[in-house]
């Protein structure tokens, strides 16, 4: 028990890990408001932050828990709820790959097999092998659940940087047709929501984001 | 329909702001790993980094996923999921109050009762209901699910802070009677836990980091 315990902690140690590891997608962080980080000492730099994979990861929590209901199938929410919260642990010892970076998604799924073995394997080992399957099981796109937690996990930078004016489009000269394409996926878990983020990239088409 | 989503995103778009309200709790961020935040330019200050609620709300999904079979009584995940998920929201408006700030915690009921008729406000009433009904819950912690939830809730930033020497202890000054004081409260959603936790108090007494 004393065992098991110790191997829990160790795991949920090193995912504080994931609090450093940044992604393209920047937070919204409205300057307009006065309870902001500029009152934080030494983080005047921080509006135009980037998200991390804990603060990521966090808000798909949240997508998951509020739209659960535009899902296109049935689904069993804490097991989409598991699935987001576990699906960019690999990144830790993996890094995040910019999805339009052609280098590295050359290499990214072996860099991610070799994150999981280490990183579930800091569990006791009923939990590693849940852990795992529930990632493989999002990586592979194929159960009503992963569509559903893919869908979300595309969806919330694009409703970010399209909140944010494309601030991450117009940094890498994204194209309109390209993520479009990219991001067509989020149909196959909710025709409702991809209905909405269609709306908002004509939009961001039409006032030159993209 | 469409208004009813139009709410939702409001509302996820204003929980965004939760990556801005900075704890008292340092994260880990080990300096010895070459992948760091070190690596992204105008971050070089960050490590000592405090977390922010988004990261905390994250952890604490992780912690309640890896530990809830050390929960004393029989407890819903899902529930206690969503309850960690939703607990610090209030912040967005009444912003932390650090635990042993006396003044701040005269007016913290207050603040935090307004904030939450304003931010679960922004979502269609049905779920402005069961999230209100989940924070309520969560602070009267007076059932297995919110006793479980305040326990890693507690446990959290006491780990993390035993983990990185009692910074933020050393920082307020803090006292071994009365973090033992604040958080004997873990015992009553896990004795296991606690008598985890107890240890590393004393511990952290015989260090000197208290």
């Amino acid at each position: 028990m004393n065992e098991r315990l110790e191997k829990e902690l160790s795991f949920l140690l090193e995912c504080d890990r994931m609090k450093s590891i940044y992604r393209q997608t920047y937070i919204l962080a409205d300057e307009s408001r006065g309870m902001s980080m500029r009152e934080f000492e030494g983080e005047e730099q921080s509006y135009h932050r980037r998200e991390n994979d804990a603060e990521h990861s966090f808000h798909l929590v949240l997508f998951a828990m509020v739209l659960a209901e535009h899902s296109n199938e049935e689904i069993d929410l804490l097991k989409v709820i598991k699935m987001v919260t576990v699906h960019d642990i690999v990144e830790i010892d993996a890094g995040d790959t910019y999805c339009y970076d052609k280098e590295g998604c050359k290499t990214k799924a072996d860099r991610e097999k070799k994150a999981a073995d280490r990183l579930f394997g800091l569990l006791p080992e009923d939990m590693c092998r849940e852990f795992r399957s529930l990632w493989e099981e999002f990586e592979r796109n194929d159960t009503p659940e992963s569509r559903f937690a893919n869908a979300l996990d595309r969806m919330q930078p694009m409703l970010l940087n399209y909140t944010k004016g494309g601030i991450s489009w117009k940094e890498h000269g994204a194209a309109y047709e390209m993520v479009r394409e990219r991001n067509c996926v989020i149909e196959k878990g909710s025709e409702a929501l991809w209905e909405k983020m269609s709306a908002c990239l004509e939009d961001a088409r039409s006032r030159g984001m993209l």
